[in-house]
């Protein structure tokens, strides 16, 4: 049995952490903290979780941090950075969902966060945690950076193409919708439900954090340079990304496309690859780790549309989390992970 | 044309009173008070104003306002009070659409609103702007407060039985549901779309500050001691509200229920009794100025079944404010408010 | 291991019990049918099940049904009263999700579906479903009919109150709201998104098929004539209800409503009684099987509040039965439905 | 006064063309008819309009509506050809919110209505109803074909860019939204609320009715062949369409791409481009005429996006026909049609 300590549990990503891992066999929550709620019981604030979980929310420290096998940074970024390196130190593996430790190159990430990255010689042995791509190097990590919820769409989405060498990697476009909960649980005008309620947007159109994350990953499984426009938009829906993908056939290949999305996800236990025709909505994912793929070439073979879905909050956060961790620690993959999405 | 002033021009019923001023033929908009938007454009906040409203938003000051025939207050509770009297005093009429100036019980408004009552003497002459219920006096008024959204719909939903004494008036219940543009335009956690969407809950159950505003006035309504049990609700909708009310009848006299009705609110040019059967729903008044209202009696004329819905930003906010406005400079009282619900 | 077969898998509480069963060590589906859908692969119609169910729908046949431990009716009313005491009589269980076994009296029951019952003799040894109320009869029901999910809310509401003999039976008020999901997977006009969304409304006002229902579980429970006021209204959202019920108290015994719950409901696993000043939202229970009631005395101890709300799909229809089969069966009556509300 | 007919009125476009056309000062509905609700009161369908309209439907015949100057068909695809020569030929002008009249080729509509057009000769005069390109034409048009909401939002957004040459014409991608009322008011199982609330898909990926239209027109406006990327999005909206557009430009003219846009649409009443940054969202044009447009050109001036919205039940149909309407009359263009943006 795992003992798991959770940091910053009073956001969504927390509380989704906390609902899969009360339904997970060989992990169980030691301590949760939170410095703004400190003595506050978990239920209070999350009433969905009464009756299952009697935890009160403890000022984080090394002390009892210290003693988990595994600690999920459930935080806003950049407080990881600050904690991660002495808990590695005393031997607990930590899984950051926030982004501090997904890039490797920092010029970027400072100038995306506004500001310095403080564990510089972590991020050098932090792991990308992205099963699909990254399984053998996830098994060993100290230290995982959980992907965005995003990045996570469009870079299962784009993988088979990119690695097959089937697109031309500088014409990417994906345009991306997601519901409100990726914005987090905060006070802010622009999520409040009057501003957002039957109402639809892109945003973000300056420039988006995800963007380098996406792009730093697409390269590497190109192995060359990546041109992705990245089109954020949000929906008036509480989870929930699908990103609509575009790219240009760098081969008439139309019949090879399926095939290698077919490959390349052989054997992946959450990536589902839907038949010819048949396209994904965000609810057949909702609450479950899946990301869906549906695809199709252009009449003319000169361009190919993938459509990907994941929940924001399962595959694109806490859901992926504990996949990372059941790698981490040598257990079945899916363990904790097999709900189906709840539908309608 | 009248020159109108808006103080307190960022918010929903703000807004809402520029759009609907946008089409009045006899008033214009010439100012805008904002103190933390100075100098901003107000269609920067609102595009959809743009290309129709050319407004920037000033800094209130007694020199602007005191230029306005009629100044609305679209501020939040407390302000009106501190600069109505110097604008009374100048001969501008004003239209408070916060709580400042409808409650003459100054005990309990003080408890509710936590904060003393600056202007008492106003207080004293200020009326009550519900036209149904006080049109003679609207009409020589120098200072109105405008109802709130759920007692408009409460009172007069209750009005027409509490008036004719067909029901027990210590047995109300008034289960209100209200869209989440009821709550304002501000940063809140609990109005995030995340926690509002897919939705629904009871708040405010250890009190609400409509109840006395609402007891108040039904007991001037029906001239003895109201008993009234009110339970708001959260709907995840933009705008609406719909009461369904419980009174217990005092006398079996099931077919004078729907009598009453029709003779209280006969020539009303906005409230719509609806034929037997019949029962509204918030959509039917999105956008427009009606209170539309069913009812049934129990198969044992016990008890009446009353449903009263409308618009809390039009009938519940700014329409009934500029209805008002229009009664008040002896205009016809329908001018600029004749638009339709929008639907769907 | 438990051989399941479901009759009616195309419908909403058809694809739940699949979802809940998928999660159930216990309980294996043998069997979906289908008259309309026959042959198609039954997650091509709920893509959110593929790659964990490899299942086509059947047509209904007694050789198939016949070899199940427990069959459940997932179909609209009436369809149940034809086909269940054939499989009643070779030894199979059943638990019907539609109203054909839920009420005595035969009378109200084919006034309200219009339809005559076609298996009468049957219907005296149904047992209804409401494991809080009728534990020890499910235990060794051959036929269960489950109850509605409007009732099963009001119910157990109502229940401690009654049981206790604190209020008023007469004076029982239920405004009660439900997620659309409660009408079905139908083509219907009134419930296309365009009518139903950023809209609320109460329906059904001239009586509705779980008023008769209700008042027969309730005055058995009351030992006494009941007096029901049911306003069932439909809000835009996918699953959850929420019932705000009034009644007046017939002894000032404010202090025993709270303990009178807490003792009706001491040791069951799905009722969770929240703490003092607490009320539950639709979304606590989202997914899962908990019915969450919160309570109030009015400050003059005339009367009490409660507010009592479920996942219609879950504790109202599929999860209640699977709670039912587990009784039926002496399992552990939470095996598999152990699953949190997703939040958000 | 012109005296206006509407073929069809129990549909969204139909209760919307009433709704603005009660604001419109120079015109009177005659008539309204519909086959399957003759005799009903048309404000007991959509209680929106009582008080304000007091007509009944009739059966569509010539003798009613041959006497009306302008006959607007809001009915499904078909029904306008058949009766539009009729009315043509006694003098009635007719605007058809359907397809029947949108395109000039025959083999492309026939295959993807697939019915034959019963009406060619009348199509050959037809004019297609986008008054941004084809002001002078509608003028004196004696039918139009009112465009379709995509294709309004698609062709506005990509006009000025094709009219300059500013793009490569072959590489156009348009990744469109559209709110659930853009399907009709009919029973579909599709459209259900459970379906679509809270959900978001890509749908029509195999081709959609309103890519040949959309390509039609833009060859036009470019003078040249066009490829056309169209994946349209079902939103859990009412009303909106956005849509994200995607070009390579020609040239490397960054600064030119937003004087296109304005130089374009100078003095277009009911277009709006945004200053630079600034891009819209649906609610800004919820229940007015408007298309309001942002744009923005890549870093390295390779591409450019576009984001044009609309009200697919007013610009994106009925108030686009009323807006025809006024040009065939030689009204003012934006009489009955100054309403604001409902928002929230």
């Amino acid at each position: 049995m795992l003992n798991v300590g959770i940091v910053g549990g009073t956001g969504y990503t927390g509380v989704e952490l906390i609902r899969l891992l009360s339904m997970h066999p060989q992990a169980s929550i030691a301590t949760i903290t939170s410095r703004t709620e400190e003595g506050m019981s978990v239920s209070e604030i999350f009433p969905s979780l009464r009756g299952r979980l009697d935890l009160t929310f403890v000022k984080p420290s090394i002390d009892i941090l210290g003693q988990c096998d595994v600690v999920f940074f459930a935080t806003p970024h950049g407080v990881a950075m600050q904690q991660a390196q002495d808990l590695v130190d005393t031997g607990v593996r930590v899984i950051d969902l926030a982004a501090d430790f997904r890039m490797k190159d920092l010029t970027h990430w400072e100038k995306w966060y506004g500001i310095d990255h403080q564990a510089r010689q972590l991020l050098e042995e932090a792991v990308y945690g992205l099963p699909e791509i990254n399984r053998e190097k996830i098994k060993e990590a100290r230290i995982v950076g959980n992907p965005g919820c995003y990045a996570t769409a469009i870079e299962l989405g784009f993988a088979p193409l990119l690695s097959s060498g089937l697109v031309d990697s500088s014409s990417l476009i994906a345009d991306a919708k997601s519901g409100v909960s990726g914005a987090g649980r905060k006070e802010d005008l622009g999520i409040i439900y009057s501003e957002v309620g039957d109402n639809f947007k892109a945003y973000g159109l300056r420039g988006h954090r995800h963007h380098p994350e996406i792009v730093e990953i697409l390269r590497d499984i190109a192995g060359t340079d990546i041109g992705l426009r990245f089109t954020p938009h949000l929906l008036p829906i509480n989870r929930g990304i699908l990103a609509t993908l575009y790219a240009n056939l760098s081969v008439p290949a139309a019949h090879e496309v399926r095939s290698s999305f077919e490959a390349f996800f052989e054997n992946e236990p959450f990536v589902d690859i839907l038949p010819e025709g048949q396209f994904p909505d965000t609810r057949s994912v909702r609450g479950s780790n899946f990301c869906k793929i549906g695809m199709q070439v252009s009449e003319d073979a000169s361009s190919v549309l993938v459509v990907s879905v994941l929940d924001n909050l399962v595959k694109g956060a806490s859901g992926q989390a504990i996949q990372n961790m059941n790698i981490m620690f040598g257990l079945d993959e899916t363990m904790g992970l097999n709900g189906l999405g709840l539908v309608p």
